[in-house]
């Protein structure tokens, strides 16, 4: 994609990005971005993982966070910092001054974003002469820093929100919210729309619920996952809250299409729906079992048609089923019904990429939900395998 | 294994089997399988699956259960009865009916369990002729019976324990109990010990909690595993309490040590052990976490010393930590102390088959578990997106 096409995180009137190849990864790809804010408003919401080990740069984003305004994020992919004691504390916050300091503004309103191997400490020589590069590159570079992200991503991950007068930018990298890969979700939203923090973060929570934290690849949770979003009020323009929660949604959703595609070593997008529980939260429990399933996931690596791990799998759920009056459905086509094989179960064709796969648990209640994962490949024992070594 | 070294069901006094090749597998292998108690006591424990979805013969069995005796259990390979509706009762029932006979004893002494593939109706027709067959054929058949009962396993498990006078033989197939592969695991003991059914049951439940319910291949559960245990009496031995749960303990760990080093794709036997937590529950949380997590299995089965994936799996388990304060040892060599990385971390070497991790959760706590699992290999997937096609 030329910079020329409009669309990522400097789309939106009112912000710029730069990035740069420090030499954290060992590749030699770019591997440093920062994402500046240029106002004249500076609100911000952001989501971060719920994991109880927690990456040092996820601690100074979310002290960032209490002010509710952000004037720039600097990321950083190839090195997480995480479970680097004390050390990699201060290294996060040496990151977030450098940033600050290259771009004249306070430190506690850069936020820092880290993705890569844990347990490594920040080359911050490195680190540090390449932050100082990054403030005087900055332009509509929002194509380079959705590249200095990516870790194993096969590809970029942009996205483009237009409405009337203002629009929403977006970059992400990795495959989950609250069950990335190994390699951690970051997520960053730009908006020239003129909201306050407080809309924003509300805003971002409700669209990353149905979009990044139901995309669920391989049950892992990342140390790093952060989702930002700021707001420039640049177009001068207050959309109508629903109006730009719908377009928050809407690039939420863009995104987390674009990372389930790219999700390691998927050769299969299966999305996963759950209807007949009592309640949204049964049914969401009752999908994420499904979806997080080995043998269910190998068996849509095979495009095999084996709903019986569909129902084996979801007897361990914890929601209430009625075990007799289970239905399940691929690509739509009813394959077991009153927890019984239905005629040419095993006939029906999962050999595209997409398959859909819906569960009625019998009980006749009203919740739904749905989880989206990949299958189960040689691939993503391969990526996930060679890693470190 | 020849039939004249006495180990497996048919070892202890009182104990007959038969097997035989009904046609149920398309392999043309053995699939059907029954063991006798010939008295002079019937006593009998069991215990079933948790999953919400049980196959039709574990329902005959709990039925069965319920005097605490049993006379014999019938088995099959290649077909599981689960999910096949009201059929699927009606032909467990004859399956119990037909056996019962061929060894003139009533219906409700005969426990029944399959194993195969889900959803599919049990050929009748072979199964019934099978049967018939069975009846003439008993004698010293325990390792004929091991075989019979064999799905994905490469090799049949067998084992015994003595004592003075009397004795423990046992049979397994599949890998894990609450917590197998699509291969359902079934396990069959037999004593000539003289023991009360309240004593077996208490016993087996004891002895399973930290033997077959510890082993977590890949967190699936099957709709049919089953551990029968028969005493015959014959011995005409009544073993001390704590010297007979010893015996039974040490037998189903054998078993499980048998399960787990032949579980599907497995290259690495993996322990893991958790402590430092407030008690033992929160503790085996921990290592199921760490046990059923992807990413961490993708690495030992590249022998990476990425302890990196401990903390980040362990960082989403239901249990208290420290999350500065959490150390990891692989096979005895501290990797991660005080949540960070250890000198030499990334040169400890694991290319050896077994795999000993212990992580301390760092809160001084009391608690401690162990869970055994397995690596995520390329020949795991493999078998289990090939399996019904």
């Amino acid at each position: 994609m030329s910079a020329s096409e409009k669309t990522g995180v400097t789309a939106p009137a009112g912000f710029s990005a730069a990035a740069t190849t420090a030499g954290i990864k060992p590749s030699g790809k770019p591997d440093l971005a920062l994402v500046v804010n240029h106002g004249p408003r500076f609100d911000a919401a952001a989501v971060t993982t719920r994991n109880k080990v927690v990456a040092s740069p996820v601690k100074v984003t979310r002290d960032a966070m209490t002010t509710g305004s952000l004037a720039a994020v600097v990321f950083n992919s190839g090195n997480a910092n995480a479970c680097n004691g004390r050390q990699g504390d201060v290294d996060a916050v040496e990151m977030q001054s450098l940033a600050a300091q290259s771009i004249g503004v306070a430190p506690e309103d850069v936020a820092v974003c880290s993705t890569g191997l844990i347990g490594e400490l920040m080359p911050m020589d490195k680190v540090r002469a390449g932050i100082e590069t990054l403030g005087g590159q900055l332009g509509d570079n929002g194509h380079e820093a959705a590249v200095a992200i990516l870790t194993t991503d096969t590809v970029e991950k942009q996205a483009l929100v237009e409405r009337d007068g203002w629009s929403i930018g977006g970059m992400a990298k990795g495959v989950g919210m609250m069950a990335p890969s190994l390699a951690t979700m970051l997520v960053c939203l730009t908006t020239d729309a003129d909201v306050s923090a407080g809309e924003l973060d509300q805003v971002l929570k409700e669209a990353s619920k149905s979009t990044f934290n139901t995309l669920d690849i391989d049950g892992a949770t990342s140390t790093n996952d952060t989702v930002i979003l700021m707001a420039s009020g640049a177009s001068g323009v207050q959309p109508d809250k629903s109006e730009f929660a719908g377009a928050i949604g809407e690039i939420c959703a863009f995104l987390a299409d674009q990372l389930q595609a790219d999700a390691e070593g998927v050769t299969k997008r299966v999305a996963v729906t759950v209807e007949g529980t009592a309640d949204d939260e049964q049914a969401l429990n009752a999908a994420r079992t499904i979806g997080r399933d080995n043998l269910f996931k190998c068996a849509m690596f095979g495009s095999d048609p084996n709903w019986g791990r569909v129902l084996a799998a979801v007897g361990m759920a914890d929601a209430e089923m009625d075990p007799d009056n289970i239905s399940v459905y691929f690509n739509g086509q009813p394959v077991c019904e009153g927890s019984t094989g239905a005629p040419g179960a095993r006939e029906v064709d999962l050999s595209g990429i997409d398959v859909d796969v819906r569960v009625d648990l019998g009980t006749g209640g009203p919740g739904t939900a749905t989880v989206r994962t990949t299958d189960l490949s040689y691939a993503y024992v391969e990526i996930n395998s060679e890693y470190s070594t």
